[in-house]
Parts: C-alpha cells; sequence; structure tokens
C-alpha cells in the first residue's frame, strides 16, 4: 500500500469532505481515504499497482474542487 | 396552495441547497420547493391542510442550518 495526500480547495462544508472521500473511494484500488475540511486535504491509502493518482484527482475535480 | 419563505443560514454550497431542498420536500404536503444559496431563502408551496410550517423549519435544523 501507498499513501498520498491530496491538497483539495473549495470544500465549505461536510457535504463536501463526502463528496470528495466517494469520489476518491470510487476509483479502482484505492483501500482509504481521510479528508479533512478545515486542512483542506485528503490522506490516500491505495494499491499503486491499481490506482493512479492522477485519476483520483480527475475524480475530485469532477466534483467540482480544484486539486494539486 | 399557500406560499411561504423562510430564512436559511448557514448553506455554504450546491450540497447544502439540495439538503435543505430535499428536507423540505420530505414534509407531507409540500408541493414545491426553491432554495438560494446566495439569498439564504427556500420558497415553499405547500397544502396547508396538511403541511405545518414548523415541520418545514424543523426539517432543515435537523440537516444542520437555522431557520426563521
Amino acid at each position: 500500500m501507498e499513501k498520498t495526500t491530496l491538497q483539495v480547495s473549495g470544500m465549505t462544508c461536510g457535504h463536501c469532505e463526502n463528496a470528495v472521500k466517494n469520489a476518491i473511494m470510487g476509483v479502482d484500488g484505492v483501500a482509504s481515504v481521510m479528508v479533512s475540511l478545515s486542512e483542506g486535504t485528503a490522506e490516500v491509502e491505495y494499491d499503486a499497482s491499481k490506482a493512479e493518482i492522477s485519476k483520483m484527482k480527475a475524480a475530485v475535480e469532477e466534483q467540482g474542487y480544484d486539486v494539486e
């Protein structure tokens, strides 16, 4: 398992936290996601042989948030 | 049909708009709801013989927003 932290901007409430969490969880190979609204971060644990960070970022952007 | 406008504070994003809309729509006798995030309002059309404004307010408060 690998770990990465994405910087997510634009989250304003708990609904946003859930939207970001669910978006990343929907990427194949992602094992766990911890989203912090106050820090603007998503800590992701994933199987690097399946999941690509670019797909996590695309999933978050699709929900309307900026991500680095 | 009666109409009323509730003042809802605490909405920060489109998810919040939907949460408030769905909460009010869940009250028996409510026919339509228009929520404005920017104005902090919910315009409700309802059958006064079935729906009570107090129930609409309670449903919104249950979602974590203040309402007048």
